[in-house]
Formats: structure tokens, C-alpha cells, sequence
């Protein structure tokens, strides 16, 4: 028995319903125009992920009601799938609609709701109690939302051994972090195998604030292999063929058949009759396998690029400014930038002072050049000298320090939010990670702007994607003198970083170890075989929370991101 | 039998297990030393409240299992009840240990986790199962944790009911807000007349971030009369004898009896024999009962200043430093900080503009005499005059608009971050809930600092706290000139609030039933008969939601306050 997937991996905006709607309604007709029996759409994407406290609005709930119910009258041919936030009795469902015949047939309710790392889903949302599965002619088939396959012992494995289903459909919103692709592959896979059934997984795809849903919709085959896969980072509707018989087969082994016989379901196991999914007579047309990506810079530049496109795009900005120093940060950033929006949209602005080199403001005039951007020079030098001659009185007697490095750092800030501002551009911020832990930076200076591109991305990685993106073009972006020079914010004479952090590649490490694998200080610094340098890093990390707090959203690319993966308090006396 | 209960209402630092332990021994030996017989701290009492994801760090967990040891050692003639987060096969409760004669002689786990508002306790915490109860001669007491006596049907109708417990010690951290007191009151003489149980209600104080704990410890009477208060805001310690015979006596009441013959118990009630608690035999002192706020503004003024005080003194500011700008929000949010951390800590900035006005310089010199403040005056003609001369080519031909604005409140917010550098001054902003609610501010500039004072508090209510306050001193110390002004950013030639915001009074009214009552904008617009001016508003608060994001703290006081208690994307095309 044949059927005919098409996953849409759709690029959603949260609470854009009508716009969302209308997408997926065109998804809906193309997909039924190339023969698909199934159609489905990621988790919650009529209202796009993660809607956060819109759920505790009314409108919202209803409206996603409507939008379902319209979309419902598209399904004819196809049996249409999509994920919407569905209320019952004042309780708020994460939910499939089954759509079949301009109807809802059926409603499938997420039973695990992660509320953890970025997750709040316990605050919004009633687990579901039933493992319904579809019976459809000879087999049945199954829906289940994102978590439901990554629990063990979750309702997939109720829905395949006591549903009989060989056809589950999972539907996704699984943010990105570099690595993930893997693991969701492995982890569809083994599913796929352990319950022997085909197992259809649609992610999406798209920025939302903080994250990036990388996409890679995938079918796995019941014996684990992979039928096919969807783009990265970018829209996509998979369509492919799976013979439902080919799973039949596989369960009729008997040590399946004896599991199959022994199994307790933890859930109520409900069957819903969709009647014969209808065969294809279309030729399905052959599609080049999209590239994984090939290397954690490759996921994670995208991961950035679509990220950045994304926010600016969705929050309704055609233009972003940022400043360029001549350093390596602000050069990734704009190429980030302008991969995403395209040259003619991303503006670069030097602001040098007494305290930069030469060789930086050539070097930011190159990078503009081979960007292809236009660049705007301002010398900070007269509005420092104001606020010099300010406080020449107030501060007389007392040593320069760094306030007055802040200073120069957040005239900085004040010129690109005028800009901003005048010209409604969004400011790119450009600290990056280690910078960011360990509070190397000035609030409301270099931490002034919308989007803070690469801050989950420690320095050590942004050396690496500058060579990745380098490799990338016929001739290197990113010039040879921007890499090489001895990283600097260029606020008093003669600074580098290393004057005050250890090098990069070892404060990395720690922080690393520190933030992402949330080992205690004192095994970190057996590994390093320097307590005094790790209790300093652990410290700096713990006091800089309150810049953390006030700093933009950007992207996440790493297992433990700040923001809501990492709710710290400010007033905080633990010291690790 | 008579039991004296020490309810020690203490204000722990969150992470300082070593200050909070050693606050607590002090309290346990002066309790004793005060014949009591139970003495109980707060929930989560040794590591402070909330902890949020320090709870992720395994050293977190163990140092305060130490730390209970050592408390229990001194648990000799009392029973001592603390709070603490204990792990147990890699999973956490939030747990309080019954500690007697040198050693943790039980443990209760809480049973419901809040995971709404500014709740996060399921990302956290494993659900405790049991409804244990702690046997103690004739009768039985029992502990449980702040949200166990909110749930309808929870864990002390069973301890009451199947354990037969006649005292209840409730330990708490809940936060503050206007009304939540009484709400408390209500709640506790309740449960105690419902279940015929004396239920002793222990409550944090003190500030965390942005919620503060208002104390207002409680001992009801199983008439469900209130035997006892202890005081607002402030450290205390709550002694009384409770006669448990009283309780017996009314449990003797045949409808009660059947109501327990008939109970179900929704958990297991393990017994954990306790061991009689010794009666004192020091007479008690008495004591004036604290007097409970008379009014919203009391303790709304209450909950300002010790937010104020702890977020300073918690974070290791001794000084803070404002913009005095001669209205009314600054004037309020200084003389909060002078009643927090006294005068001579309060330093006050006039940063007058070609705009302001001459009777706001004055108004900024009166309001710092009267509050016992010194007051520095920057004029920022030269810093915005260096700021005009950069721009005025790149900028040539556009028309002035909010950019120039803009650009002076940045100037301010970068002059006071230079202060505060210089001299390690805590920066407190003075925007008002009104104006953050629709993003009227500037974002780097009136909103740059650590600690927003009155960010939960509406205009309107401004002016009531105003009138509150000046009426408590002999002289008022806002001056009526600043109360009557109409309000104004006095950015632009005669600009005030209302060229762009209705009336402060309609504002409010739209935020606080958009905001805090969750209404539709269709219902709001109906009781004002505006659509259009509530449309304008609900869309002003979505859209400034970038900024909420990057503004700091500051104390909540209403049942919903911007920060973790409403979490919204950035990102957001929904429109109400």
C-alpha cells in the first residue's frame, strides 16, 4: 500500500495566523496538485513557534480555530496535517488537527511537553492522555508532536505496538543547535527501526528571536534507513512514496509480533477511521538529496544568516547598521549580515578615536569594499571631548579608568541608534560569546542594538567561520590583517584583550566546560592546572549577568545559549 | 498540650548558603533560648528564593545539604523546620527538613510546583509524593510547602484529614504584590477552619531581583480566627503558644469525623514519630501586634523601598546615583531611594537641555533639599551640540524628528553610567509602568541602569504614592510644582506626554485591563467607547516589547509585571 508524503517545511511567523494560513494553504493545494495523500505542516506552525504568553490570549486561541477550519476545506484529495494551540474547557492543548474532506477528523494533543533549557511548555499547555491512531484501510497510521519521539517509553512506541501503526507522522519545532541534525537524524532513525514503522518527521524552518529551526524534514524506512530529506535553513515541501507494506512485513517478524502481544500501552490507544488514503497516479518528480551541512561552520553560518534575515524581516526592518571597528567580530557580523539581507542593505559605520590605529580604519574601509557595503566614517573625537570637558571638574583628581573607555564605547552606541533611528535600520550588535560570559563589554556601548548576531558564538568559532566564509568566495571577504591582528577594543592606548583575559582558545575552553557542560569549577581546574585563572572566569561569568540581561536577543548555535536557557539570577552571591 | 511556635521571618541572599545558614543559626539558638518548641523557616530558607538555574549546579545542591547538617546539630530542645533543595537520585525536590535532637529527622517534598507567573518550579523540581506527617505524642503535626495549601484538594487536606494533623507549619516564599496579603490572610484562616487545624504560615522577606517577599508571617487558630501576625517587610520573629488541645476538641465534632472516616487520601501518609515537643516554661514576652499596611499605596511604598535596599546592598552597592529631571517620577524614585539607603547615599543629577524648562532645574534643586540629597548640575549642551555638529552633514536636508530626541536622553543615560563607573554608583532609572507599557522612553537613555524603581507602578499610582509619602513627613517633600506640572520628556520645544499619550488616567485604565485583567481590546474599547484609541494602545505595548527586553529590573508590585511574569516575543505579528 502506497502513500505519497509531502512534509511542509514552512517558514512561519509567530503570530501572524492569516499570513501563516495563507502559506500553508498554498502548500496544501500544491502538494495535493503533485499527488500527495498526506500533507503535514510542523508543530503549532499555524501560529508559529514559540508563540510564548500569546497563548493566554483568547483571540489568538480562536482565531487559530478559524484558520484550521478554513485550511480543513482545502484537505480534498489529501489527508492534511498541521500543528495549531487548540482550548477545551479552559485548558490549552498543544494539538494536531487531522484534516480530511474540508473537515477536522481528527485531534491528536501532545502528551510530553518539554519545560526545560529554552522550553516553558508546562506553563501554556495540558498534556494530551490519548495514543489515537488513524486506521486507514488495511493499516493504520499515526500522529505525534516533536518531544512525544524523544521520551522513551513516549506514546509513539503505544501508538506503534498496541495502534498497529506503520506510518508515524511527527511533527516538529525543534530549535537548532550545532549538532542537533545529527542527533534528530539518529534519533528519527532508531525510532523508525525500534517500532518498525516509517516514521515522517516535518521540522520547521525559520528565526523566531533567540532561535533557529533549521529545518532537514526527514522519512525513515522501518528497517532505519533514511528514504529522503529536506533543505536546510530554508523552505522546503519533501515529497516521497513509502509502501506501507514494507513495514507490514517487517512487524509480521515474530519477536516484533511477541513484543507487539506482551506490551502494556500507557495510554489509551483510541482508533479514528480515515477511510483509504487515495494512491498516486502522478509521477513523483526526481529531486536532487539537499546537502546536509557538511561541518559545524557551515550550520552554524547558516544557522546566523538565516537567523539575522529572519528577525530583521519579521520585525519589519529592510536595512541593518553596525559598526565596524576593523576587528574580526564586526567583520563577521557584517558578512553574516550581509548574506542575509544583501549588500545594498547593510550599512558600516567606522567611528574611530584617538586610541585606534591606523591599520584599523583601513582595515574596516577594506571590509566595507569587499562587502560590497557602503561605509560611513564619524570620528568620536568631539562628542569624547565634550563629555572630557564635562567632567574635567567633577572627575578632577581622580585616575582615568575605565569609565572613560565607556564613555568612548557608548558615544558609539549613541551614534548608531541615531542612525537607527533617522533611518529605521536595525543596529547589529557584534560582542560574541566569550566576550559576552565574561562581561567584556560596555552596557549600553557595544551592547546598543537590536540583534546581537553572533552572541552564542565563542571567539575561538568566530576565527573558524571567518575561514569558512572566506573559503566560501573566489577571493577571501575577510582580509589577512583583520585575522591576524591581537584582538583589541582600542579604548586606551596600546590595549589588547589579553590584558585583562586569559588567550582566547583556553578562556574558551573554560567556558565551555563551565556554561555548556555545567562542570564544577574545581574539575575544570584540574584539567586546566589553574584554580586561581578558573575561580577568576567562573567569577567574571557570575557578576556580568546584569549586562547579560540588558543586552539584545541573537542567535542561538550552541547547547546552552544565554537567555532563557540560562536563567541566572542577577542578585546572586554563589560563588562556584 | 501547648506548643510555642517561632516563625523566623528571614531575608536570605540567594547563593549565600553560608550568610543564610549562619542568620539561621542565630535565629534557632534565640529561639530556643526563647522556650519555643518549633521553630520554621521559609521555603528554599538556606539558598534564598528564587534560585532559578543555580539549582543546575551540583555543588549548588550539596553545600546546602551541608549546611542543614549543621543547622540540625543545633536543633536540641526544638524542632527546626528550613527549607532546602535536596537531590535524590539525580532528581531535585524542594524539600524542608524536620530537624530534632542533632539530625534531619524527616523530610517533606513539595507536591505542587508553580510553573506560571514568575514561576518556573517544574523546570526545576520533581514533584514530592507523600503526604508525610510527624507524630508527636497524643497528636500530629505536619510541613508543607507555599503553593501545597493554595491547591484546592492538596496535600494538607490530606495531612489533616488521613494523618490527623492538628498543626500545619506551612513554609513559604511568596512573592509580593498590592492585595496578595490579604489574599494570604483569607487563604490561611481558611484552610485552618476547613481542615481544624492551627496553621502556622512562615514567609520569606526581603528583595531578589525583581520580586520582593512582604513577610507577614501568620498563626491561624483552627476556628480559622488569626492568633497572630508578624510585621511587613522587615526581618522578624513570631513567637506564640498554640494549645493543640483546641484543635482536637473542634476535630471532635461528629461532621468532621465523618468527613475523615470518608476521606480518600490522594497521596500515601507515612507517620515519621517525632517524639513529644517539649512545653516551655519561659513566659512569653508579649509583644505589640505589627500592624498589617492600611492602604495599597502603604504597601506598595513598602514593597519600593526594600526592593530598592536589597537589590543595592545584595549586589554590593552602597550609593546609588538618579537623574532628577524635576518631575514627578524621578522625584518619587529618589525619595524611595533616600527612605532605602538614607540621604548621604542618594546623589541626584540635573542634566538640563536648551529644552527644559527654568522651574524644572528648580523644582530638581527643591526636591533634593527637601529629601537631604546632593544634586550635581551637567548642562548637555556641549555633549548634544558635538553630537549635532557630527550629524549635521550626514544628516542634512532630513527633518529633525525623535533622533534628536533621542540623542539627548542618551546623553543623560551616558553621563549618569559615567558616574556610576567612576564611583561603583548603582544607576536607578525613573520610568514609570505607563510609559514602559507603550515604550515611551528612550531606549540607552532614561531606561540606562540597574535598577528601575518604579517600573510596575502606573502614573496614576505615582501621584498616589507621591500624596502617600509626603504625608508621612511634617513637611511634604515633592513639592506641588512638580505634582501639578503637566508631565513632559521636555526633549522638544514645549513638548508634554499628552502631544503623544491619552490622558494618564484613560492610559492606565486600557493598560491595566489589557495588562493585568488578559481583556480583549474589543471588550476594552466597548467600556471606553474608543476602538481606535485602545487599538493604538494595545499596539504600542506589542510593539515596545524590544525595549522591556533590554530595560533592567526593578520591583514588581502588581498581580502582572513586565519581565518574567509576561513573556513576550520580540518577534510578535499577532495583533489583538
Amino acid at each position: 500500500m502506497k502513500v505519497r508524503i509531502a512534509l511542509a517545511q514552512v517558514n512561519p511567523t509567530v503570530g501572524d495566523i492569516d499570513g501563516n494560513a495563507s502559506v500553508m494553504a498554498d502548500a496544501v493545494k500544491s502538494a495535493q496538485a503533485q499527488g500527495a495523500g498526506i500533507v503535514a505542516f510542523p508543530e503549532l506552525s499555524i501560529c508559529g513557534y514559540p508563540p510564548e504568553d500569546l497563548i493566554f490570549s483568547r483571540d489568538f486561541i480562536v482565531r487559530q480555530r478559524d484558520a484550521i477550519e478554513n485550511l480543513a476545506r482545502l484537505a480534498r484529495k489529501a489527508v492534511v496535517i498541521a500543528g495549531f494551540a487548540e482550548e477545551e474547557d479552559g485548558k490549552i492543548y498543544n494539538s494536531a488537527a487531522v484534516m480530511r474532506e474540508g473537515r477536522i477528523a481528527a485531534v491528536y494533543r501532545k502528551a510530553a511537553l518539554p519545560n526545560y533549557g529554552v522550553f516553558d511548555e508546562k506553563r501554556y499547555f495540558t498534556p494530551g492522555g490519548k495514543a489515537t491512531v488513524l486506521r486507514t484501510g488495511r493499516t493504520s497510521a499515526a500522529v505525534n508532536i516533536c518531544e512525544d519521539i524523544w521520551v522513551d517509553g513516549g506514546v509513539a512506541e503505544t501508538q506503534s505496538l498496541a495502534g498497529d501503526a506503520c506510518l508515524i507522522i511527527n511533527i516538529s519545532s525543534s530549535p537548532f543547535h550545532a549538532g542537533k541534525s545529527v542527533d534528530r537524524r539518529k534519533l528519527v532513525s532508531g525510532r523508525a527501526r525500534d517500532l518498525r514503522c516509517f516514521l515522517a518527521y516535518v521540522n520547521l524552518v525559520g528565526g523566531q528571536d533567540e532561535l533557529v529551526f533549521d529545518g532537514g524534514s526527514m522519512i525513515a524506512s522501518p528497517d532505519g534507513s533514511m528514504l529522503c530529506r529536506a533543505g536546510f535553513f530554508a523552505t522546503d515541501m519533501l515529497l516521497a512514496d513509502v509502501n506501507l507494506d514494507e513495514a507490514l512485513k517487517l512487524r509480521r517478524d515474530p519477536e516484533f509480533a511477541a513484543r507487539q502481544s506482551s506490551f502494556k500501552p500507557a495510554w489509551p490507544v483510541p482508533a479514528v477511521n480515515l477511510g483509504p488514503i487515495p494512491d498516486s497516479r502522478i509521477a513523483l518528480k526526481p529531486r536532487a538529496a539537499p546537502a546536509e551541512p557538511k561541518s559545524p561552520e557551515e550550520e552554524i553560518y547558516g544557522a546566523l544568516v538565516l537567523g539575522t534575515r529572519d528577525y530583521a524581516c519579521k520585525n519589519g526592518f529592510t536595512d541593518a547598521v553596525l559598526g565596524l571597528s576593523g576587528g574580526v567580530d564586526s567583520a563577521l557580523t557584517a558578512v553574516v549580515a550581509v548574506d542575509a539581507l544583501g549588500p545594498s542593505r547593510v550599512h558600516g559605520v567606522a567611528m574611530p578615536s584617538r586610541y585606534s590605529s591606523r591599520g584599523s580604519l583601513e582595515d574596516a574601509r577594506a571590509l566595507a569594499s569587499n562587502a560590497g557595503i557602503d561605509l560611513l566614517e564619524i570620528s568620536i573625537e568631539k562628542p569624547f571631548g565634550a563629555y572630557l570637558e564635562v567632567f574635567s571638574g567633577i572627575f578632577a583628581g581622580l585616575k582615568q579608568d575605565e569609565t572613560e573607555e565607556n564613555i568612548q564605547a557608548r558615544i558609539r552606541g549613541n551614534l548608531l541608534m541615531a542612525l537607527s533611528n533617522k533611518h529605521d535600520w536595525l543596529v547589529l550588535t557584534t560582542g560574541n560569546k566569550s566576550e559576552i560570559s565574561v562581561g567584556y563589554s560596555t552596557l549600553y556601548g557595544d551592547t546598543a542594538g537590536g540583534f546581537a548576531v553572533i552572541k552564542d558564538v565563542f571567539k575561538t568559532m568566530v576565527y573558524r567561520l571567518v575561514d569558512f566564509r572566506n573559503a566560501k568566495g573566489q577571493v577571501p571577504v575577510i582580509a589577512r590583517s583583520i585575522i591576524e591582528k591581537p584582538p583589541s577594543a582600542e579604548l586606551k592606548p596600546g590595549q589588547t584583550d589579553q590584558d585583562t583575559l586569559p588567550p582566547y582558545d583556553v578562556l574558551d575552553s573554560i567556558l565551555r566546560s563551565y556554561i555548556e557542560l555545567n562542570l564544577p569549577p574545581s574539575e575544570i581546574a584540574a584539567a586546566h592546572r589553574d584554580s586561581s585563572l578558573v575561580r577568576k572566569v567562573v567569577g567574571m561569568v557570575e557578576r556580568s549577568e546584569f549586562k547579560r540581561r540588558q543586552s539584545p536577543p541573537g542567535v542561538k548555535i550552541t547547547p546552552l545559549s544565554f537567555g532563557r536557557d540560562r536563567r541566572m539570577p542577577v542578585t546572586n552571591r554563589f560563588r562556584a
